[in-house]
């Protein structure tokens, strides 16, 4: 029986519309607010004036900062922090994707503090400005948790970090602004919602609680991901694939991630054009073909909220028939692809086995199965 | 898509021996603290003593208030309350079930205002003094949510509350200290577990997340309810019960209650000596069978999370044998009784059945089927 300890203190506010009342939430907290964006969707799709509006018209100033690219850079964060100070921000609004959210967060840190946010991975935040997040994909999972991915431009480094204080204070989960998301993102960032209930639910810090929202996620995938993707203005689905990566976001607030995180990581640190998810979607099949004998029956279980059927096949050729439902849907996403297809040269795995370790070794050390830097390097190269 | 508003800001702390950390968490809140508290079981056990020592050894004077009795009046929460006042008591801790942890945090909202506790059903609260729960017995859900039950003993009026100030700010949830249950508290508590989980996963207010929850509980109630009772000093099942019930604590956070619960708060509201647990498991097998045509859906999943066999069973067979199973486990506890067995009288049952919409009513309206005062006075009768 080990010991647990289980806290989120997120605000979860989930419907259609409800970036209506970004307004109202914002002004609790601040009467200036720091959007903190990227340079596209947002924009085209119309949100971010909306939001701009919808603050305003609550009695919040809001100062706009939509330099945040795919995989942020810390020089784009500690940029941002600093018009925060220089503005005198109340309040950061993260809206977009995981990269815009998770800039939030240590945007949030590095405006209270007076140091570059890349000393906050060995310096521990002890406060942070109140961050909202308005996500815009499905999922990241970084609306509901502490989390905060940047990137290192000068090394390839891609470290998680994250903190209490960096707990969103609110999150708006408004399905009607995911109807924008295109396929590709879809298909991404709803894979990427699987592998974190995937890692969550065969680690080794697992638990009943993120198992219990783990389990859900699985039921949530089963009929909504393909889904999501194929009928785009399905709001159903796309707000089923929302509540999903929320649940996933809250199971690795809990217990983590594991090898296939470990690797995406210096995967897109390395080659910021990659997207995470696509990341994520070449190097699972060899991460669970690796990890299986480690935890089969938690295949088994996972295959049985899938919807397979166990009828005739043993434990083994159960467990493994997860790993083939699993390919299917990354085919049916169009994702069934390999390191090669994202561009990665294969001179830069060793570099990237490497980091793996130096960047996410925590979640290495959570990985069902052991794995040293060869055995991870192997891996990098059966997912070529 | 209905919207949903999800928020526990609780710091759950599960484990062995946790009751050692008391002091350094009570610490943080205040230098001094009032522990509420029952008669018996806590001073019997020794745990009441051994909490007084830890709080001084980490300088928080501790003031007992052991007064709380099975099922709180409004007299002892507003004592209690006004000893907190005149000592000027920084900090809550409710040590015990149901009651204590219920008492605590009615006691810290008292203490913080200047009207009686009762009123505060009407008028909403909107701070409270911090408390700290633990719990003794598996399981209240008290530990880790908003709500408290109190008891008018002029009218025998049992109505719930609960504010967002309310929440517990951390819950000590430690399996040693419910070694020490007697069977009939680990029989009664325990399913109460199962009551909160059936009705907030059958409840018109079932959402992803609380349903998420109340899966886990039905899978950890499947092999451990039973086996609690039987091996109270297995502490491997005690430990799954306590997170049995706080995972059903924090679903009945979400989702609420149903029926069952609307029933039972006006018959341990007329006869005080009436456990908890003990009242709804005379009412629970009528009532799922009131219930079941409006949520067979929710009866057959639940039934597969115990472990049932669909095989060759129709929907309609699959659904029924749930309520068999839950027979089966009312017998195995020794609570396969009715109304009439705990002393009800039957000329009570009229007001019983009025009161369940006057102090439960949103409780009734949460209901899965639909039910008026007729149907509900019928309900007590088959349950009598």
């Amino acid at each position: 029986m080990e010991n647990l300890n289980i806290y989120n203190p997120v605000k979860i506010h989930f419907g259609g519309g409800l970036i209506g009342e970004a307004g109202k939430i914002a002004k609790k907290y601040s009467d200036t607010a720091l959007i903190v964006t990227g340079k596209n969707s947002m924009q085209k799709s119309g949100t971010l004036g909306k939001l701009v509006k919808i603050l305003k018209d609550a009695g919040v100033a809001p100062i706009i900062f939509d330099g945040i690219t795919p995989n942020p850079t810390i020089n784009e964060i500690d940029s941002a922090a600093g018009i925060a100070k220089e503005k005198k921000a109340g309040l950061i609004i993260g809206l977009g994707g995981g990269s815009p959210l998770d800039s939030a967060k240590a945007v949030a840190v590095a405006a209270k503090g007076n140091i570059p946010v890349w000393s906050y991975l060995k310096t521990p935040a002890e406060e942070a400005l109140p961050v909202i997040t308005i996500v815009s994909t499905s999922g990241t999972g970084s609306e509901v948790n502490r989390y905060s991915v940047m990137t290192n431009p000068e090394t390839g480094e891609k470290p998680g970090f994250g903190y209490e204080c960096m707990y969103p204070k609110e999150a708006i989960i408004d399905p009607e602004i995911m109807l924008s998301m295109p396929p590709y993102v879809t298909a991404a960032t709803g894979f990427d919602v699987f592998v974190h209930a995937f890692e969550a639910f065969t680690g080794k810090a697992k638990n009943a609680f993120s198992s219990a929202y783990c389990m859900q996620v699985f039921y949530l995938l089963k009929d909504n991901l393909v889904k999501a993707y194929d009928e785009p203005d399905n709001i159903e689905a796309r707000g089923n694939m929302a509540l999903a990566s929320a649940l996933a976001g809250l199971a690795i607030d809990i217990s983590g991630v594991g090898i296939i995180h470990a690797m995406e990581h210096p995967v897109s640190g390395n080659y910021p054009n990659v997207a995470h998810g696509a990341g994520l979607a070449a190097l699972t099949i060899e991460s669970m073909k690796y990890n299986l004998e480690s935890c089969k029956r938690d295949f088994m279980l996972i295959a049985h909220h899938f919807g397979i059927k166990r009828a005739g096949k043993s434990e083994d050729e159960y467990a493994a028939a997860l790993i083939e439902k699993i390919q299917g849907i990354l085919a049916a996403l169009n994702l069934n692809i390999g390191l090669k297809d994202l561009g990665v040269e294969k001179s830069k795995l060793a570099k990237i086995a490497g980091e793996a370790f130096t960047t996410m070794g925590f979640a290495v050390q959570n990985n069902p199965a052991e794995a040293g830097e060869k055995e991870v390097l192997k891996l990098l190269e059966a997912s070529y």
